[in-house]
């Protein structure tokens, strides 16, 4: 008659994970018999958070509105599978500490992990590999350069969360008494600029040129080099002045690294494509998309002028739990946000310093033109300045008008999400130049790091 | 001053579509010299609706949970490339009729449309090209055997409503007087027997084996055969007690067309799991997905031993905006989805019939055990209780306490859905036997179907 002794208690099911890392799963050595095969330099990039809803919505962002036909973008032109991303932890859904690991080192660890195992020990990164053979190396982000995914490449750490130790292993995480990678560049000053610590003198004392402006890029002239341009993140594409600043930090990095004759390892982060899903900010995203898409073509560029080359790029991850639809209705507006110009973030404080924008329709009219340049009919117009006006007597305002913009943004492009957080959905895999057939159908993520690795390691022969 | 007169008027910007029909882009003809690399018979499988998130929710569902390592999965095993699904139409979300229309002709068009362009002209599917040359072939689907998917394979009409008119094609669409599948296995007898006319008879008449029981199946010793197993769709897999039907008529068609020496073309669809999307009922979905990776099963079996077969298996479009994970957590407990042993619908309705089942917590968690057999504690049952009670005053309450288990459901695996509907992102493409290799990357649902149909007119000297 006890059913319910009968019923099965799930939590018990849960499997209590060995001490060993979970190593890649059936990762078939790579089998090369002629070197020939194998590139020179290798080019990484990662769109933190960038599941498939992120490349698809791209292209019909991107389309051309006066051509019947929808353009294939970058990504469509380099896509060669799809990866799958869960960590070694009691979840299927990875944070971007562990899949970096797994993309970094070969091996998955634990949420939260920097290049660690689940007894703390350090996981052999490529770029430390690459390091040891006498390669250059260098790392590109949007981020500050000591979040978890470029740390997971670089240092060693139990926890992302540890900025600072992970800035300061930047300088102790050393092969050969030398840092990691030849050239950073992203953010990170309140990291690497401390009331008792001055890192940037400390590099700059190990012969690194150190700038902290964006604008001053043009200023290096050779490695090492060391490129600080915010606090933590750089701002956002959206509503800024340099919305293509991943695009020019890596032209610039790999101008500096072609320049010499050693081979080269470059990792490239489109970080905040992530930043940009966990606030559910679709033109966000796109903004951070276009930024990577122009990336990738300088890189592809690159690599047909420089054929020994080969490009690797994927997601540790989707976030938010995008889709290009919703509320049941067959359509997918993405084109309406090129006419989004300012962050809903910024747009949110801008009402907030000055309420009387939302005196009338004609003033919150005056002022969207200036930001949301889409047509909004006077019966949503003063439904948005009412649910607005609403908000201003409860806490956190800005935050919350920030989320009706949102909100409204994503009805009227039919916009979906169900999560902050980020999704167990694979990603896609995208190849280019020599090498490409190694990454080719479904990959698990320690598949990735793996054959990169092995790519590196069969070619120690060939450097100095 | 007129901020609203420089606002855009996107629909203004909408493309107005010329009358020709959107032909495949960039899809280069296979330039194949050698016609031993071209397979002689053709498996083409279409998951309707089954997006990347299904794929993916199906690995994790079928995780063996005593085991450490998450085990590929057919899917996983067959993943060439990703697929755009975009219409011909004001909207990048495509229904299945304009999709399947790509897939069998190469060609988009409107929403709706079985395959004919926006003058209602014909196009030519590639069951009809394979058909004219001689070829065997057959449809096996899970959904009415006259469904938008099928429909577009076997017959032309501007609108996939017309169920009727569609079904009665099947006899008037002929090559040389036949129509064009030897074999059809599905649903459907609510069209093909209807007052005035009975379909099954005239197929009769024309040399069709026809049956309509699907424990009959083995009853068809030859082709030709129809095989109609309920008046419309067949049941849906979970709590039916044929929950491997597909994977079973598959089997079954693959036996009666290579007893032959003709070559054969094949299309299966697996209906359902679109079906399952719309309802936002992910345990009904797994189950779907398990009869599809079955059935895939089964193909590769039958390709391994019998290597000059080609399979190709995409989706038209995804449903429901499925993701995994919500709500800001970083799960996704798709292995609970096991212990849901009936459909909510069926739950539902049971409650209904029964509604003493509300009347304690006791009551409510013994009918439960019956159907959602994972642990409820104490609080959230009796929340759902009363949630359910509440529900027996309002109109329509078996579809609301449906809504209500579904709810259920996807809190305690944190599976999110955003819509009724479709959504626009790209799909997967799998691949595998001879020819694979023209499958492989990213390609439009055009260059699917435009690659399928050029394989099969260049084999045209090497059948009868």
């Amino acid at each position: 008659m006890h059913q319910l002794n009968k019923l099965l208690t799930i939590s018990a099911l849960c499997s209590c994970f060995a001490s060993q890392p979970l190593l890649a799963q059936d990762a078939p050595s790579l089998h090369v018999t002629d070197a020939k095969q194998l590139p020179k330099n290798i080019i990484y990039l990662i769109g933190d958070g960038m599941g498939p809803a992120y490349t698809t919505a791209y292209r019909y962002y991107a389309d051309n509105p006066t051509t019947r036909v929808v353009e294939k973008t970058i990504f469509d032109q380099l896509l060669v599978g799809m990866s799958s991303t869960y960590p070694d932890d009691d979840t299927y859904v990875t944070d971007s500490a562990s899949s970096a690991t797994a993309l970094a080192t070969s091996h998955k660890t634990y949420n939260g992990a920097i290049s660690v195992d689940h007894e703390h020990n350090p996981l052999s990164t490529m770029l430390e590999v690459a390091k040891a053979q006498g390669k250059l190396t260098a790392v590109v982000v949007t981020s500050q350069i000591n979040h978890a995914t470029p740390a997971s490449f670089l240092a060693h750490n139990q926890s992302r969360k540890n900025y600072d130790e992970i800035a300061d292993s930047y300088l102790s995480n050393v092969i050969n008494g030398r840092p990691i990678a030849d050239l950073m560049l992203g953010g990170g000053t309140r990291y690497f600029v401390r009331e008792h610590r001055d890192l940037t003198q400390e590099f700059t004392q190990l012969g690194y040129q150190y700038i902290d402006k964006l604008s001053d890029l043009n200023t290096i002239k050779s490695l090492p080099a060391l490129g600080l341009f915010a606090p933590k993140g750089l701002p956002f594409a959206l509503g800024s002045e340099d919305p293509l600043r991943l695009a020019t930090m890596t032209h610039k990095a790999l101008e500096l690294l072609s320049d010499q004759e050693a081979p080269f390892v470059l990792m490239v982060e489109a970080s905040q494509i992530d930043w940009c899903g966990h606030r559910n900010d679709v033109a966000c995203a796109m903004n951070e998309m276009h930024d990577f898409a122009t990336t990738l073509e300088h890189v592809k560029t690159f690599i047909d002028a420089n054929p020994d080359t080969l490009l690797v790029a994927t997601a540790d991850h989707s976030t938010g739990g995008l889709t290009l639809g919703s509320d049941g209705v067959y359509q997918w507006k993405g084109k309406l946000l090129h006419y989004v110009t300012s962050l809903p973030n910024a747009i949110a404080r801008a009402i907030v310093d000055d309420l009387t924008v939302l005196d009338t329709s004609a003033t919150l009219s005056t002022f969207l033109a200036q930001h949301i340049r889409f047509n909004i009919d006077a019966k949503n117009l003063d439904s948005l300045r009412l649910q607005l006006n609403s908000r201003l007597t409860e806490e956190k305002s800005a935050k919350l008008i920030e989320k009706d913009l949102l909100h409204f943004i994503d009805k009227a492009t039919y916009t979906g999400w169900t999560t902050s957080g980020h999704t167990a959905i694979d990603v896609p895999i995208f190849a280019y130049g020599k090498g490409q057939q190694f990454f080719t159908g479904h990959k698990d993520n320690t598949e990735i790091g793996a054959r990169l690795i092995d790519i590196i390691k069969a070619q120690d022969g060939k450097t100095k």
